[in-house]
């Protein structure tokens, strides 16, 4: 079985199951053991840390209840808690992964650029006071683009043998005092788009030159980088697999703002 | 001293200050208190209810105190709770309300329409599950639009004398599962909003004709109507004021999707 599903980061430690954690992984296992006969594990799309959001996170595991997409739906829901809930359901092959499958990967972070704080989008989005040069960081994020060794961009902790990335978009995007930062590939390391956006925000708010983002890159230390931007601004946001599968494509990607 | 104000309204008891609720009117006056030698009263341009969210409430009060209007931002926001915060700051000339010389008021009502519920939007849409049609509503509306008595849609314990109230615009807007209601007038009735919002759903979802919204305008009857919208669906976005006033342009009307 397959659910698309929707979570505010905020009060989850992130997606991992662990002992003593609210976790999203830890929720949905229990919803599921609940309303089905299954209770293994179940796998993601994409793990996110404590605080990330996410919009359509993709998750599968195996089950021999059958239940109508809808009854999955409200099923689920009414026993998930009110910052996680399925929004879509659909029965696939069994050789789909959520993990494997995965073909293209989205997410979207959110700053929101002004003197004063915002209490509406206080879990939502990173506050910088200062101003960004929103051009400068486009400049700048079109030098990360392509394959890459994102060694530099990676948490302490990242446990991926492969450094080597493909970058495919990174988008800057400003409406007013919001601006959004699109970043788009098949897979990505440990922290990869918060590292990328907190060498971004340097850049846009001058403190570095545009060039500075290429020497982060190439020196493949985590230590020539920026800060590490917090999760609120980070929504994980669609998730592509091969059209075989006929899974719903998610079209609120725009919505986020 | 004129600020603009922002809040999420889930955690409060509304605008006006109450004994022994958290009210935004309570918080700003404590803060205004902490950091200006003014214990006084603050006007707001709209007393929302417990639940609405403001993008741009204005407030105005009489201070002696001066201070630059970044210093007011940053002074009053390092006071305030983190649920409501202070964006703009402006002095103007004495005769100035932020109540009474307002010239144009604009709300936002926003619903997440589609079979799960949304974790994200939680509190801040009104989720409604069974399919809406946009273009009935936007039908209804346009009944509505005018100047006209809103008997029919103002709360019971609504104080108004004069019920004749003068709706410039209802603009209804869906992008994929999201629908946007905007409602613009000079001043609006106790809920009139929330009222409106409750007629327009059961005219979308097809339970009442378009022709209904007609028929429950000129009952003039608030037992004709339908249910009050949920509160956490509705922002009060925007103020107008006479230019001479030079306040700021608040352009973040649409941010919110």
């Amino acid at each position: 079985m397959v659910l698309g599903v929707e979570y505010e980061g905020t009060r989850f430690a992130g997606w991992q199951i662990q002992p003593n954690q609210r976790t999203v992984q830890g929720c949905l296992q229990h919803a599921i053991g609940t309303i089905s006969s299954y209770t293994g594990k179940v796998v993601a799309a994409g793990r996110t840390d404590s605080g990330v959001h996410a919009l359509s996170q993709v998750i599968h595991f195996d089950t021999p209840s059958v239940r109508s997409e809808r009854n999955w739906i409200l099923g689920m829901n009414s026993h998930l808690p009110s910052d996680i809930n399925v929004i879509w359901a659909r029965e696939v092959e069994t050789d789909f992964s959520a993990r494997f499958s995965a073909v293209r990967r989205s997410y979207r972070y959110l700053l929101i650029n002004r003197i004063g704080r915002s209490s509406i989008y206080a879990d939502n989005m990173w506050w910088l006071f200062k101003t960004l040069d929103e051009q400068c960081m486009q400049d700048a994020a079109d030098l990360l683009v392509g394959y890459h060794d994102f060694s530099a961009f990676r948490a302490k902790d990242c446990q991926a043998k492969n450094t080597m990335k493909n970058i495919e978009l990174i988008k800057i995007t400003r409406r007013g005092h919001l601006i959004a930062i699109d970043i788009v590939a098949k897979s990505f390391l440990h922290r990869m788009v918060r590292n990328i956006v907190g060498v971004l925000v340097l850049i846009g708010e001058k403190t570095r030159p545009v060039s500075w983002a290429k020497l982060v890159l190439e020196s493949r230390d985590r230590g020539q980088g920026g800060v590490t931007s917090p999760p609120q601004g980070l929504y994980f946001v669609n998730v592509e697999y091969p059209t075989q599968y006929l899974l719903p494509t998610v079209s609120d990607f725009s919505i986020l703002w």
